[in-house]
């Protein structure tokens, strides 16, 4: 039965496929889109067609960029290119960005290996980092998987698939993490950092 | 610093502006947008131009509808337009439709009395109201406002404001909720159960 307008309804089940948000907030999110001042609400739609529009993967590292040609990352005179850390998710370029540490080039898997959600090597953008190594010019290929278990695996994977280049294949450290209590971190962790130890 | 594409950053801070969004679950909302297929993305976007553009209040009972003219409900020849059910938002009017006892028209005031969020009686539709009751033909109307402390006084200020009319004005009956346990109900609603207990 049909007890709102028709466009409030689709409007509702638009928001309720998106990832988190069940019918009671796609109502709310509904109602609120339509309290909006016409131009506010437009904007919206015109940033959801422009995103869809503009934004695409970079044909060298894979992660999302905008206009022709490379990323800001891939096309800076300023990083190492010698250097490339393969992360599964554009956020966690953001990520690695934001501690302002790493001055190499990435390459965005858009994903992870895991038989579970059928997802296998080729729905990732594996080809295309294995073409850039062969290419040469790489020294070193840092993973930087989430510390997971499909991670790991991935990054075992890749490792695997990079080893006939004589490429330099690193992993980021485990360990405890800063301004956390030893009494918080769990098992793995703390046996990851005890193998890790380093001589002060 | 700008990580994002601004494509991409924009759409993320219009998420972010929706209620109950932060910026974390906004750049969840935002990517998953990106990862829909052309066309879904661009029915949403015409999602929201389409409610903005097509939906309005009813001139009647001012609940959201489409089109020309009044709602489906103030249009239908088989609801009572003597009784007028006086509710604060177009989702109680959902609520109370979805229980198929209630025959009569509507009312929608878009809020209620609020002076801790400057919400007053010139803000809600209350001036409508009380020319559809001054116009005649209404014999009762039903305040159905939530049961809350500005519901309440919403609905004690309609009611001194509709007296002058010699209508009938009441207020949907307290109690313990169908289905729950004495033991989980408050003070106050076994209070008014108690109060308002009738004959079997």
């Amino acid at each position: 039965m049909q007890y709102f307008p028709p466009a409030l309804e689709n409007l509702v089940e638009h928001f309720a496929k998106l990832p988190g948000i069940g019918l009671k907030s796609a109502q709310r999110l509904a109602f609120h889109v339509l309290s909006l001042p016409e131009e506010e609400a437009s904007a919206f739609a015109q940033a959801i067609l422009e995103a869809k529009k503009v934004i695409h993967c970079c044909p060298v590292c894979q992660n999302l960029t905008e206009g022709e040609g490379p990323c800001a990352i891939c096309a800076s005179q300023k990083r190492d290119r010698s250097t490339v850390c393969v992360v599964a998710d554009p956020k966690d370029v953001v990520a690695m960005e934001r501690s302002r540490e790493y001055g190499g080039v990435y390459h965005v898997l858009h994903g992870v290996i895991s038989p579970m959600n059928r997802v296998g090597p080729d729905d990732l953008h594996i080809r295309s980092l294995v073409e850039r190594v062969a290419a040469g010019g790489v020294a070193e290929v840092i993973m930087a998987t989430n510390p997971d278990t499909e991670g790991e695996a991935t990054a075992m994977y890749l490792s695997r698939l990079l080893k006939p280049f004589q490429v330099k294949v690193t992993r980021l450290a485990y360990g405890i993490p800063v301004g956390s209590h030893l009494e918080y971190a769990d098992d793995a962790t703390l046996m990851r950092a005890l193998e890790g130890r380093r001589e002060i």
